[in-house]
């Protein structure tokens, strides 16, 4: 079986990891996931929201958006309806989790991180290429604030690395980092973010159709395990020397 | 090792079903997971929204919310602060999606089902218990619907079962069917969603400690799936004769 | 002359106040005035509102809502529509004012009580249930944070109690605690709240068909009289000893 | 005992009535109690709003709201904090009300009139001002829309005339038509809309201190009929011949 | 050529300003452009915004509002809408930007004036008429401040003054003050922001139909300063000694 | 003088225009004005808003934003807050009525073009940069929408091309096209909106410090004229043959 864009079923569409895109944002990202490209900034603030106050802890948190005509069809801007849509809230949650999963925070201190994912074009896998580029973009501004002694502590704030891919089973076969033409057809539509030793942050996994069998859910685990491990060489080459 | 309320690791808390609680839903269902209790009522119209006018397919959705006292401390109202925060949306989509699994729409006719599941009280599983009492109301929704012949189809609209539960691992033990007090010390926190006969619906794992290695993640799949055949077996009974 | 479920014109419907149905809440009842049934928590916290800091003095506030489905038809969750609705705000207004008519500000201390007042199934009658229940409600919070010294005045916080009924005029006959269908028909419709000595804390009466006439107005001040009086009693009753 | 204005218990303060005021709308009025200044304007549609439709007849509503600085302290724009607060849709309600008891829908057909109750200098008895100055702003548009045909029933569209008047007890004495500074001590308070024939159309009473006695609700309420009664007087003397 | 209501073209509509409208505001005036009537007050209040604390300056600001029925056809309240729309938003800002370029904040100290434009009438022009009338009673709440000691520099807070004229072409003529009939048909329209002594504050000009060329423009730009140069003389009138 | 770039008085930054930039979008633009980069995006749809149904002519609007990281510190973004700011309305409604000047509605019939203008980076001139880019991309979408046969007429829907640029005053030197730095400094600030041919279609002048002279307006004028026949020649190589 040949995958619509002649990709075999464990093969990640070609990537890309375009560091420092923005000349304002502390770390900022460009990536893509073939033809999904989502625009991810780091933006370090001192101090801290107030529950956090003067517990020595930083914090990091994300937020996902679409542009209205990243899309095939435009959509309505979430700031013109004035509410933000369940969906957003998702993925903006999901990746602030994702994130945090590998933050120590009494070591990066009483710093805030805010990372802003937006989409500028959008092919399947939006949030999951939002994690990976999001993770270049936290590593740059942290080594940043580190450099600026804004973070003044000696051990690294980030206790590891974290990368997403999506897997799903269409026509009965699991695939890799799903293009949106094959996820609108799979049966099973999964999220999978790992840390770069190969150990799991979020699983998410949905039966679009019918429900799915446990064999099922372990072929994609055992796939989505090694597409995680190749996006972390991807952020490793970019992060370079 | 004892649990804090005395149950075994893959022992579900005491479980009520509470079928016909309000005089107004076409179905209605008061469900106790221990001290969790929710009020799921499905209200039954006809018609569908308008993308899925003519298509002769009918529609169910859900809304979860909670009580402002129905947690230990008093949160503010969502209508008071004129938005729905994410977690609740989060879990509204997931309560629709989970029981959309079962529906055949095309038996349904043009018709909608609305779930309502409100947390009157708050002990851990709030989303679970909800997805677990909604099927009963929406089975029950169905039933008066056939019967006073909205739904016109032979066809049985439900084509299975769907119930959930949440596993953790507290303490490097996987358990089954957190209260609050687990879920707030688990390391890995999970919900799964499984139809009757056994396959899967949703798997949301989530790593709130240190992420999580395969076989942790095999163990409270396995977890899991015993739980929810276990409340598939309440469900039948309530149901009953 | 009977009314559409046998009641004399001066009766009230069952009435039953169950106390301590919530786990969490300083004070919380479920009442039910029929089948009309409105579950009524008090929450404590200590400290003010900021315009109130420093005065020595207590608030109570009250917030009433709907479930979706505790009407005949569903209505829209006013979270979703993102605004709360006028009769909504008009209702809580009501119940907060009256019940700060029998507060002793200055021995309630810089605390708050906030009562959430939620109806679960509605046939008539719901604020008037829900200012009747939620003075259960906070005399038990009162109690609560008096023994946890929370409140630490020895003067009794609550210097009366409050209760309150429907009247109305139904095909010419004034009518005591309308049930749904009565009020539907209703030419004239009042709420009244009363202390337990008789005097009048509110009196909100609205001309539905032709105005009326001061005799009419005079009848139906008589029954609410009455029908007050006898929910003071099932309130001392249900808090009893 | 003399007023802080020197009027009698039973005495209205200077009360004008100016037709005519703006140059768009079909009826509208610019009306004084004392300094309480309130433009009501009324706007005539052909047309119900959708719930209505088809039903013949028509539909009278009301909005009322203050100018920020129409009061001694500015207040914040309730079009800038993004919501009408529950005072301002409690009013709107009560104007709505009030006028809608003297429509004859069938006579007025499907035709709408929306009653602006904008509040340019407020000192006390806004509600009531705006009320017996909608009710003079409505029957011009009626007029204007029976001569342009627009209203083509035979049957006049209004079948009596409404005012309204605040009455409360100050120090013990029940007074008419408080302005503010009275307002403010009053240990009750209470609005009053009547009809010209002296039956009522809303009585809303409030403790403000301590609870009231039967004995002086009966006073109050003579107090406002006599009231009602002579702005009655001065509605007709302004719609003249 | 003669224009729709008999001015000349370079002719201003009756203007007046009538002081001390308000008895609550600090400054107020309602002024009148022909058939625009705009309420202007001025509130004054010490201290200022948090970003400006310490700072030793003060702050102006404005808001523009159009009641309802002030316009041909009934609007929408925007507080009813729950958003501001953009051109609520563009004149507001326009206004505070306005009396800003007057506004010596060292002089005013840390104090604030906040200005609301109420439109009660429109018939064109009634954002200049709104920053014209504003000036006034932004400048008698400043006399007022000094007197009351709450402004306490010796320098005057206003180093100038401002008046607002709108210009448009119409049928190939340009004109001045355009009311709505004329405005509705310009093909270019534009609004100008002048001091006392004939220098620009804002230009603002739009072309409605077709392009304007450079020699337009300039012709504009000279019955702007004429028309400004006489508003300044009724402002200086007003005011008077 | 140099510039801080080293720019002379009336040099343009380097400007690029990238076309096809989305590959979704009819019409897509990525247009830098140096560090300014916004991207451009024409959305077309068939049919019109309602108030423009049956009337044979289409409609052009545009929305602005601006990503949150955008610019040197990070701002909030206005789905979260949950209302659109003035400033965003304003320069929407500015792009929006820049690009209707050229448009011949009859031409492009009953279809609709939405032009999205979302900074991805901010350094001074944004609106300009959009106007300018949203130009090319609606003469893309334009052209698109001929070939599909989607626009029917014959005539071509643009009739002229738009382009626009800032000028200002600094330190007393009118300059061309001001980035951020110079912007902030800028005694008075203005945006030229030009038709190709040397027609204004907006001028939107203020004074930032002092009020600004006749003469100085004329030397601003002077400069964004020639600024935009510059820019028009970079849009027509762009478009190419």
């Amino acid at each position: 079986m040949t995958r619509i864009d002649g990709r075999t079923a464990d093969q990640l569409r070609p990537i890309s990891i375009d560091r420092g895109w923005s000349k304002h944002a502390e770390g900022s990202v460009l990536i893509s996931f073939g033809d999904t490209r989502v625009l991810c900034t780091a933006s370090v603030t001192e101090g801290v929201p107030r529950w956090r106050k003067g517990s020595g802890e930083g914090w990091v948190t994300a937020e996902y958006a679409m542009l209205p005509r990243s899309t095939n069809t435009r959509g309505d801007r979430e700031s013109v309806r004035g509410r933000i849509g369940g969906r957003t809230h998702e993925i903006s949650r999901l990746i602030g989790r994702s994130l945090r999963a590998v933050v120590d925070y009494k070591a990066l201190g009483e710093n805030t991180v805010v990372l802003d994912c937006d989409v500028l074009q959008a092919d399947g896998g939006t949030r999951t290429a939002a994690i990976t580029g999001a993770y270049v973009a936290l590593s740059d501004a942290v080594a940043w604030a580190r450099e600026k002694k804004i973070v003044k502590s000696k051990a690294q704030p980030l206790n590891g690395t974290v990368a997403a891919v999506s897997v799903g089973i269409v026509d009965g076969v699991p695939l890799l980092d799903l293009c949106y033409e094959e996820d609108v057809r799979a049966e099973t539509d999964m999220n999978v973010v790992c840390t770069g030793d190969g150990n799991f942050v979020e699983v998410q996994g949905t039966a679009e159709g019918a429900p799915f069998a446990r064999a099922e859910l372990d072929g994609l685990l055992d796939l989505s395990l090694a597409g995680c491990e190749q996006l972390a060489g991807f952020q490793w080459e970019s992060v370079g020397d």
